[in-house]
Order: C-alpha cells, then sequence, then structure tokens
C-alpha cells in the first residue's frame, strides 16, 4: 500500500466535506424545503465555493442526498420480515416505507421540484426491486392479481405513498390515519380481481 | 366607454405579446420539455428583455403554460358525458382524461420539473372538482367504496394518471394499453370493496 501522499489527505477532505455538506442539506431542508445553496453552506460551516466544487448545481446535491437517505432507509427496510403470508408481509413492507416517506417528506418535496418524476423513480430502485419481488411471489401464490405488468403496480405504489406525502404536506390527510389509507388503497390495487369468484 | 388611450392600446400589444408567449412555450415544451427562456423567446419571435417583461421566471412562465392548457381542456372534459350510471361515466371522463394528459405529457414533464406538486394539484382544482362531483354521486348511488374520503380517491386518480405519464415517457407502458389499464387501476380502488358479498 502506499504512504498516505498530500492527495490523499486531500480526498479525506473532500469525503470529509461531502458528508458535512449531506448531513446540513438534509438539516435545512427537513426544515424548509426551499433551503438555498447558501443556507445549506451556512449550516455546513463552509463556503459556498467549497460547497459548489463538490456539487454544481442544487439539483445535484438533491441527487446526492435522495441517494443518501435511501441508502439509510434501506437498513430499515432490509429488517421487514417479507416471509409468510404475501398480502401481510406487504403491509408490513408498506407501513416501514410510509413511515420513512412521511419522515422524508420535506426532502421529497425539495427533490420532487428539482428532479424530474423519471429521475426519482430511478434513484427508487433499490426499494422499488424489494416490491417487485414481493408482488411476483404474491402472484405465484395466487393473491395478487396478475392481469397487470409488476413494474405498473410498484409504479402505482411508489405514486400512492408520494401523493399521500403531498396530501399529509397540504394538510389534506391526517397524518394518523395515512398508514391504513395507503395500506387499504394499495391492496385495493392488488387483490386479485377474481378472488371472491375463485372462492366458489 | 372611454376612447382607446395609448394605454389601451400597450395593454392589447401586451395581451397579444403574452399569448405569443404562451402559444411559442406549448410548442417548444411539447418538442423539449427541457426548453429555455431563450428557446420560447425565439420560437415566439420577440426578445428576452419582452418575455422576462412578462413572465420573471421560467417557474412563473410554466404556470401559465399549465393554465392556459387546463383552461383549453376543459371544453374537451365539460363535452364529457357524465349522466346515468356512475361507472360508465368515470370510465368515459378517466378515458377523455387520460387522452389530454397523454397529449400534454411533455409539457406536464416540464411543469412538474419547475412546480411542486402541491402547486400542480392547486392548478388541477378544476378537473379535480368534476371527477369529485362524480364520485359523490356514484358513493350516494352505492357504485364506489365510501370508506375513503372523496378527496383521497381524486388525489389517487391524479396520481395514476401522472403516474401513466411518466411510464409512457420512459417507454416502461405502451401507450396502446394505457387507457386499459389506468381504467382497470382505479376502478380497483374506487368500487366498493364489499360489493360481491353485498349481492348475496
Amino acid at each position: 500500500m502506499p504512504a498516505p501522499t498530500p492527495r490523499t489527505t486531500k480526498r479525506a477532505d473532500a469525503v470529509r466535506n461531502v458528508e458535512r455538506i449531506l448531513d446540513a442539506a438534509i438539516i435545512c431542508l427537513a426544515d424548509k424545503p426551499t433551503a438555498s445553496m447558501a443556507d445549506i453552506a451556512k449550516q455546513a460551516g463552509l463556503g459556498r465555493v467549497t460547497l459548489y466544487g463538490h456539487f454544481a448545481s442544487r439539483a445535484e446535491l438533491l441527487e446526492a442526498v435522495v441517494a443518501q437517505v435511501l441508502a439509510k432507509n434501506e437498513h430499515a427496510l432490509a429488517a421487514v420480515d417479507l416471509t409468510g403470508n404475501p398480502r401481510d408481509a406487504l403491509v408490513r413492507l408498506i407501513d416501514s416505507s410510509w413511515m420513512l416517506t412521511n419522515q422524508a417528506r420535506s426532502i421529497i418535496a425539495a427533490a420532487e421540484d428539482e428532479l424530474p418524476p423519471a429521475r426519482m423513480q430511478e434513484l427508487h430502485a433499490g426499494p422499488a426491486a424489494r416490491v417487485e419481488a414481493l408482488i411476483e411471489r404474491g402472484r405465484r401464490e395466487g393473491v395478487f392479481r396478475t392481469d397487470m405488468p409488476t413494474s405498473w403496480l410498484v409504479t402505482v405504489i411508489h405514486q400512492i405513498l408520494h401523493g399521500a406525502a403531498v396530501e399529509v404536506s397540504t394538510a389534506r390527510l391526517d397524518p394518523r390515519d395515512a398508514s391504513k389509507r395507503i395500506t387499504a388503497t394499495i391492496l385495493a390495487v392488488l387483490d386479485k380481481p377474481d378472488e371472491m369468484h375463485g372462492r366458489h
């Protein structure tokens, strides 16, 4: 291994600065989705030149913030028990997903202002893959509908979660009702439409 | 009535310029959602100073574009037959709404990049009110579910339509399948959950 050189020290500084910027951005945006680059630099205790040296635009910074929040959430989601009845497992996964979405509501609002919806969907590829695998299992086990592609069902779940976040932000949805409402809506879409029929 | 004065002539010029700008913006954004203020000024045959004189920012212009497109769509939606069975009427209204959403896909993508989701919902107050009234009637007539507020069901419909627009834009949804898929998804949410039960 080469001995530390000024270059690697500089790199360590850069990594530390990026961490400080991301932490500061998460604090600022959670407080105010319209927080500016200047607000974030001030919170991080760094100059604007340093900030722009790492993130050329607010959109670039928002991308990194969303990636960071999703990476942290990944731990919580990986801990959800996805075994057993796929419908019950989906309810557990949606509950956790909503808790995390609701916590990050202000950051999501900021990101949705700055990033195209298609980019937001791409950034959610990780959580989407987990939901997708569970839906696939539910389809194989005859619980979830199979007359629509799984990718569409995942999109609908994403849209319902994000719609609920907007509704809570604009006080049109009571956060205490949100979880039950979201689950009931998603299950109405996913449940096999001819389920009752099939039982006869 | 006062005779035309330089002031009213100036106002007529301003109205004409705004019309030219909005027409140009719709053409440019339909072609490329990232079209710049400079692109739009050029298309309108106006200077950038004139453009910024009417719209202080791209966000302001996008708001006016969305309002204009929605006002035009209003005629098409007002022509939809909403009488008779509320479920059939809703299918007709969703079909027309999707046709218009799909036509305006590129402008919606531009607007969603520039305007907060809550603002987009506010701008859709007109079409939302029409959907809301129809859902209310369907609830009174025992066709649609009543265990969730109508405002939530309207939000879900909005989110599904806009999610479908993103899916078509990113080529994850075939436009030929979209209408059927959207209708089936929305009806799965709106249909009374205990309908089959109720029949026994």
